[in-house]
């Protein structure tokens, strides 16, 4: 955390000093979000580190979720919340997802064993572990640095659209109309540049755009309870899947705070026209089924804290956004869905969250960009293009997981195939594998051979470093946090330690100096060198050998009314670790590697040191100046 | 964190639930603490966790502390963090100190060098960092820990202490007079049973003692002062001692948030009666000599946060409570004083704050025993006699490290010298040397070899462990919360898992069935069977290969109003370390060992598994049935 950078402040440095534009509650704004779930938080969350943003977010429910919904927090997400400032309350207050258990009918198929035990995330595949905490508690932390942000964002509840209005040449073309749900007869009308529909599966700003869900639902329905329990189930504090003989299965998600457990169990598949309603599920149900599955283990359930019923449904909206492929040259977005509103899946996966996440991290910095004259609109069309087959992909993924899931394994082979899947896809389900086609702003991948485990189109991949200027060994994603900058990482070759005539003396007086480099041409005047494009280096040296005196002035700015040095720009090798970053991450040693890292953490190009050219061409793709 | 234990609840699980007790502001409580410093606001956090217990707190000052003061904090007090539930938000806030540099004239006299850069703390000697926060903030954490718990505690400020009397007879022996500094002429008279002088280094209840600070005052002028400044001297971001050739010397300490820093600048020593306000020191003053003292580098000074000029004094009181030593078998304290109420020191060594903290969390656990009847009141003797001891050694230390500090290195070899101590008493400034002598509550170390790493009188030495329930990674520190609770920790011996007949089912069983054992003697009826005593368990075997099933029952408690299963009572070492718990800590793997943890992290008792009478007659020497 940097702060003081203006001059001492007491309190809390996490508490933005309140900006002293309108009151948020305005009718006219930039972004309308409708909707405060997982998607519509984080996209709030984003929007509210711009002071110069005006942003509202509007929810039908009365106040905050208070219980239930989605649980599992993907590697990934994790990953995020550490760019928004909250992971270390995640990580405290969260169960974490260390191993799961496979539990099978012995041979003679009766009673229940324990076939596999394996780690939960393979090792080095995220910095951060894969965890379960009530959706409940997510929203607070958003709402929480929402509330901490230089405009104070809070939601307006008791807000339902009923109506949504487009004028393409109007300066705010999008009309939204909401029925006040906690006054009679009274509805209000908000107008907007933009507005994001972040309003689940039933959207309604979907609706208005005239798209719709598609897919087949696949009639397998699905109970989920949090209880409160005595059982001798030996695995109920680990992630274990049970496969009965007879009676289906069941998976145990273990919950925050050492006593909940979260049971996803297995009914019967709809028939027909039947309606999940129809079925009249109760929690009893649940509990019946839940201990015929255990069998012959107990079960005691003293509480439930939460339960539902539903049908597991795989589908996906043609666009997410408000204009028609045939027209993508002509117009661009004024209106987008983000969420359940464009793509649902079973809960299976865990993936619901932090798919939904992970849509409007893409979406929020765009949005920014454009509203605050840094890059051309074309750069919105780029969001339905990335998440829709993002989304398409994850049904498919769902699909086959739900199959595989619900289908009796009728022997040992087959259940083995299972877990096998399962393995598999671990990578999948911790949301790191999300890799986006070549476009405006994801390069085609000509250099990756220069860093060989830094994946063009995929999120950046941490790895230890020191920190030169202070010797503070830390992960180098800490560095990119959610503030809608654009870094430059570079690696640099063996030997470099910044002297004149070196690669990185050069590339670092080029985008200092020279009028055709993106930091010159897109930093406003007046504003922190790294305060659009955000240069950071790592270098071979040690720490305690590398002199701060040779770097390059880029790498010691000044900044701020007092022309303070910023020290936190340059990194070193974690000498204490095996293996360096170069390693972990197949850098080339030789030549060395710079990434464009887009601000939601995905690598947009990789290139060599010395091509100023495609460095330039690639901002000029879309910023504006 | 453990919660739901009792039924599902929602919303942020470090917000106690509110008891329903009268108002903390009440004029007659169980403990009155005088003074909003780091010893009063660590007693008040401490009493905060235990409902039952009315506490107040009370200031002169109009508000908390907004900026300047203290701001080292050692790994210990980390560590306590830790237990009291908040070091993760200092984790994130603070400077790390990392490394040290060590400064010095060239060899023929003139300019600067670095002469020395070397590991802040040694390797494996906590499992927490030192670090830089202002100690404003620490108090932010504290004050908001104590919102949070059920009694809602908030200090009261503007509440000056004029008076304290004591009247050993009467059920709420101490009156404490205030004068209102808000309302002119009005007093307010608080009485308690005990009380607490937290209130500094001209403390109103020491003189109430007739107590006095001895020692002398080593006329050495310092000034300090937290500025925002840019220089050219390349370490300005690391911990550097810098010893000038003519100008003095000076450390600088960089403060969290990556721009500010602290310097503490030598200035010349007073003579004869001169006190520090006859010198005039000014802002410009120490800005002036701190940049004669870096020359040739530059310092340009933008912004001065806080400054400060003192002397220093190492001096501390004879006595920490209300009884002279030749009443200490007739009667029990009812006064006590802690921090700089009790000893000051010069903040070369960075002690004021930590060692202020640790006096009192020594005595909170001590005041909550007695106050809760689990323990009787010969317990408070120890807090005067631990704390003084510590605050002596401490005395020294810091004489003999500002003496060392101000002397001029006459040579290399002097100054070598300096550097060798530094180094040599990072374990000391880390504040994990700290051992208490035998007394009711630390046994004399007959079994130390079967923990040689786990020193009796010492704080717990945490190691990496694994949760058997969930196979998490954890610190088993982390299991030692700031609950009054005390720990027992079985390390079990080779082979040993549980199973009938063997010591660790042996010593559960007499734990959990004997009536002399002390948890069935010293639990209250109705209440878990962890809240007086916890014990925990760590077994040599594999989390992955350890059945749940053999476990004595002891160690899968069934706890609160459903008898839920508590599944955080057992560990295995850590497979992905080289070295496991029992190789680090030094524990006799064939025969195990028995631990017996104080409530404030410090080990009482190191004893053989099967010692059951040793056990029970340590309890035996000071609880309360
Ligand atoms: C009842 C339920 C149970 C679930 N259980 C699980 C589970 O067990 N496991 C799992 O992994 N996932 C589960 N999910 C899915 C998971 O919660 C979603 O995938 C995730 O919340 C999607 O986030 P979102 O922000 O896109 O939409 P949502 O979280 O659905 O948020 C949409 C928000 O928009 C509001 N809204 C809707 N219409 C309007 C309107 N017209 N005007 C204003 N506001 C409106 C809604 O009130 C809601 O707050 C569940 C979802 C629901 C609804
Ligand atoms: C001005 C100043 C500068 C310091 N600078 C440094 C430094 O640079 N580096 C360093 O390591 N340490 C420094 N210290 C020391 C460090 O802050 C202390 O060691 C530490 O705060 C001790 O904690 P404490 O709780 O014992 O006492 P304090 O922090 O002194 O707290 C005592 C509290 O009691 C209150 N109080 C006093 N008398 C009464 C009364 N009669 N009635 C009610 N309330 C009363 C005071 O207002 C104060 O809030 C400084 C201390 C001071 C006062």
């Amino acid at each position: 955390m940097q702060y003081h950078l203006n001059g001492f402040s007491i309190g809390d440095p996490a508490i933005a000093k309140p900006s002293n534009g309108e009151p948020t509650a305005s009718d006219i704004v930039d972004v309308l979000i409708v909707g405060c779930g997982p998607a519509g938080l984080t996209l709030a969350a984003q929007l509210s580190a711009f002071p110069d943003i005006k942003t509202r977010i509007v929810e039908r429910k009365s106040g905050p979720l208070e219980v239930g919904q989605a649980d599992g927090i993907a590697c990934r997400s994790v990953e995020m919340f550490e760019a928004f400032g909250f992971a270390e309350r995640v990580l405290k207050e969260a169960y974490w997802v260390n191993e799961v258990a496979f539990w099978r009918p012995n041979e003679n198929g009766t009673g229940l064993h324990r076939a596999d035990r394996i780690q939960d995330v393979e090792t080095g595949l995220s910095e951060m572990p894969h965890v379960i905490l009530s959706q409940a508690r997510v929203h607070d932390f958003y709402l929480d640095m929402m509330h901490r942000s230089a405009n104070r964002l809070v939601p307006d509840y008791n807000r339902e659209l009923v109506e949504l209005t487009t004028d393409a040449k109007a300066e705010y073309p999008v009309t939204a109309v909401f029925r006040c749900l906690d006054a009679k007869d009274t509805v209000e009308v908000i107008r907007a540049r933009f507005v994001v529909g972040c309003d689940g599966a039933r959207s309604a700003v979907r609706k208005s755009m005239g798209h719709a869900l598609k897919g087949e639902a696949a009639r397998q329905l699905w109970g989920v309870m949090d209880v409160l329990a005595v059982t001798d189930f030996p695995d109920i504090r680990l992630k274990s899947v049970i496969q009965s003989e007879d009676c289906g299965s069941i998976l145990i998600i273990p919950r925050e705070g050492g006593y909940m457990v979260r049971m996803y169990i297995e009914l019967d598949a709809l028939h027909g026209n039947e309606r999940v309603a129809d079925r009249g599920v109760t929690a009893g149900m649940l509990i019946a089924k839940a201990g015929d599955i255990l069998a012959p283990y107990s079960l005691d359930v003293k509480d439930v804290a939460w339960w539902s019923a539903y049908e597991i449904g795989q589908r996906v909206c043609d666009a997410f956004d408000d204009v028609p492929d045939t027209e993508r040259a002509i117009r661009t977005p004024h209106v987008f869905i983000a969420g359940d509103a464009c793509h649902t899946h079973s809960p299976k996966a865990g993936q619901g969250m932090n798919v939904s996440m992970a849509d409007t991290f893409n979406l929020g910095w765009k949005l920014a960009s454009v509203l605050r004259g840094q890059a051309s609109p074309d750069l919105l069309h780029s969001y339905s293009r990335e998440r829709r087959a993002k989304a398409k992909e994850l049904i498919d993924f769902d699909r086959d997981m739900a199959r595989l899931f619900s289908a009796k394994p009728k022997n040992a082979a087959e259940a083995e195939q299972f877990q096998t899947y399962f393995k598999k896809h671990g990578r999948y389900t911790a949301g790191v594998e999300t890799r986006y086609d070549p476009s405006l702003i994801t390069s085609p991948n000509d250099h990756q051979h220069l860093a060989s485990g830094l994946k063009v189109g995929m999120r950046f991949h941490s790895a230890p470093v020191i920190r030169l200027g202070d010797a503070k060994p830390l992960q180098l994603s800490q560095t990119i946090k959610a503030d809608g900058r654009w870094r430059l990482i570079i690696f640099a070759g063996a030997g470099d330690e910044g002297q004149k005539g070196g690669c990185l003396a050069t590339l670092c007086h080029y985008l200092i100096d020279d009028p055709s480099s993106p930091v010159i041409k897109y930093t406003p005047e007046g504003q922190d060198i790294d305060s659009v494009i955000d240069v950071r280096a790592v270098l071979q040296s040690s720490h305690r050998h590398l002199k701060i005196g040779t770097l390059p002035k880029l790498l010691l700015p000044t900044k701020g009314r007092y022309g303070l040095i910023d020290y936190e720009k340059v990194f070193c090798p974690d000498g204490a670790k095996d293996c360096d970053i170069f390693d972990l991450r197949g850098i080339d040693r030789e030549r060395g590697a710079l990434l464009i890292v887009r601000p939601d953490q995905f690598i947009a190009q990789v290139q060599p040191l010395n091509d100023l050219a495609g460095l330039s061409h690639f901002f000029d793709g879309f910023m504006l100046s």
